[in-house]
């Protein structure tokens, strides 16, 4: 799958903003990053990712294993736990896999790396069915 | 507490990236405000909260609350869950409150509102001991 | 709601095992009960709950929130996240209210006591759709 | 280790109330087993374990694997998350992994499993540090 067709015209504003970037997304398995600048470090005058930074690529991340493993739809976090395991000081990259994909919700594993070491590890769920555009962001 | 000393000329710059603003900190509860823009929305066109926004909000809160039971020293996040409640459609606003400030970690719970009804919930593990600048962000 | 009725004659051997009473369940909410004694105790010679029991007593107690909630259907637990807030040193009593109750999954909040304190906190997803005696234990 | 010698004549009533036997425990690495029986099945007339009985083997093999991090100290848990994969029709096993084994808490993942299937996924956070016979468990 080519990813820059998936998000395309349509990218989030969102991972502009916090300069994340799909590198793959196919069969239950995503990959992403995020270059640490000094935009988004969660340190003042160093670079150290805040762990809203971090918990944002493993979201993300997870949400395109998953969608990857449904058609490519919409498939919303449902719940996310994120384990800090060391400072991450180098840029982001993470890899999530679809664990179980279930008819309503799938369960997720994300591994976020920095310098090539695990800083965290997350794990959540997401919904599988019945999300629209509507229903899923609640227009 | 004066939450404007808290921060200070030493804010995050991850914090003006997402456009948190904190709001009150003081003796085991916090509260903090992210207005939602065209520029941190999760869907193109549209004003809706990513999920890692969300999470972004909930762990800075969670962190100023247990960091205002512990001296307002560092206290950097162990594990964090969130729970996605209701899409965010509008500014966010955060109310994090401690429910065991121990030796070693602090549990502190997060509720994440927009437009005055509950997005999301959060629960995390801070720690409250041994971290110095040079060991909580791993120099 | 006769809770009697509800559990009755199919009463899972597992909540006889460690002692687990429904004391009540209905719209969202439900109440239990686990006797700490000799048997289920989790360490020798003294009367303190085992976190394995602890967590039995949240997961049955937010099943029983959920399901009251759906008609007392099937809803099996997806995932479950506990956090122990003090030792438990008497009977178990434990409090589920549902947060939100969606056509796929309920977020559910447990409190766990003892003696009138606080000793644990749960939050989980339990499935509200599709779950059959069949797809839900897996035959 | 010897895991005889580690429980022997110390074993938590808990323990054997649900048929848990520790298989294996050294350097960050436990290993258990819980037949599954009448007696603990979650359903009646079947054998279906209970939830509450998979976190508890989660949780304890989670703890073995912790404290044998730790010169086999008394660490308790802080939090543990558990996912449900798949419904569990078997004798449960468990493999429980430190992910990070950190001065005030450690990580691990723990793996449950039945008929050489993946029926649950549990990560928790166990104190390493300051944890006596009185501290721990609230005397």
């Amino acid at each position: 799958m080519d990813v820059s067709k998936l998000i395309g015209e349509s990218e989030p504003p969102y991972y502009e903003l916090i300069g994340f970037e799909l590198l793959e997304a196919d069969d239950g398995y995503a990959r992403g990053h995020i270059p640490l600048t000094e935009r988004n470090s969660g340190v003042n005058n160093r670079l150290i990712s805040h762990g809203g930074l971090t918990a944002s690529i493993a979201d993300i991340v997870g949400y395109w294993a998953v969608s990857s493993a449904n058609d490519f739809g919409l498939t919303p976090t449902v719940d996310l736990r994120i384990d800090y395991v060391a400072p991450a000081l180098d840029d982001l990259y993470a890899e999530g896999t679809v664990q179980r994909n279930g008819d309503s919700t799938a369960t997720v594993d994300v591994t976020v790396t920095a310098d090539d070491e695990v800083v965290a590890l997350a794990r959540g769920q997401y919904k599988t069915s019945g999300a629209s555009a509507e229903t899923a962001w609640g227009l």
